[in-house]
């Protein structure tokens, strides 16, 4: 439905896209904050911070694609461009990206910003993992060098 | 599917739910994100201000039930927890919301922040008519006083 803004056929591209990065920012946040909320069951509002999704991405296959040095910055925008990919291509939706991020969301109300850290990395490690085989390939030419 | 997100029966009570408004900040924020994307034929994101949403507010006919002089971060979460209402209890979708702003969204790459201000304004106004009678009754104990 939303084909036409996703102008890259290869992962690399995907993942370097600053557009895609700003669009998967809302995404991110969206998902996160309603799965937060029905894990709580009390609706609230969370802005996911880049070095969640910067750890979350890091152990991934994709994590090659931006290099091995790149700041908590460039990481996260890969991961939301990635996430934006997806959901404009209808490979992912917000219901399934939700019910997979709450999976893993073993909070409370109790739970420390510190904690909510790792427990947010892993659920959005798994979150990748379970649609890494609905990426495209590395760009050809750049496969060449 | 995420009606249980929802604690209020009311108008009233919805538009001062801040819980709402948190989630309801990012929906917005992605809404208006895909929406001027797709205008633009190019992805990109944006944060809503509030005096965007204030203003959208502010000539509807729920704007009574928040007092006339609130400032626009009051009536900007009122608009928002609104959105979330609509869209947790499924009178409204994401596509719906993104086709109905995205036909006021007069704008293009050379548009002015103040332009966009207007325009966008005008577009969430639209937006909020739009569902207006999807909204629960006020609550009557409050109706009464």
């Amino acid at each position: 439905m939303w084909n036409s803004l996703v102008k890259h056929d290869s992962v690399d591209g995907v993942m370097r896209d600053k557009g895609l990065a700003k669009l998967g920012d809302s995404l991110v946040n969206l998902c996160y904050s309603l799965a937060k909320s029905l894990v709580l069951d009390s609706a609230t509002g969370e802005k996911v911070r880049d070095r969640v999704l910067a750890r979350a991405i890091r152990t991934t296959s994709v994590y090659q694609y931006i290099g091995h040095r790149t700041d908590a910055g460039v990481a996260g925008d890969a991961y939301e461009a990635i996430m934006a990919y997806l959901w404009l291509t209808g490979k992912a939706t917000i219901e399934e990206m939700v019910t997979i991020l709450r999976e893993s969301l073993d909070i409370d109300t109790q739970t420390s910003r510190k904690a909510e850290v790792e427990v947010s990395s892993e659920a959005f490690h798994k979150l990748l993992e379970y649609y890494i085989d609905c990426l495209p390939e590395m760009n050809a030419s750049r496969n060449k060098t």
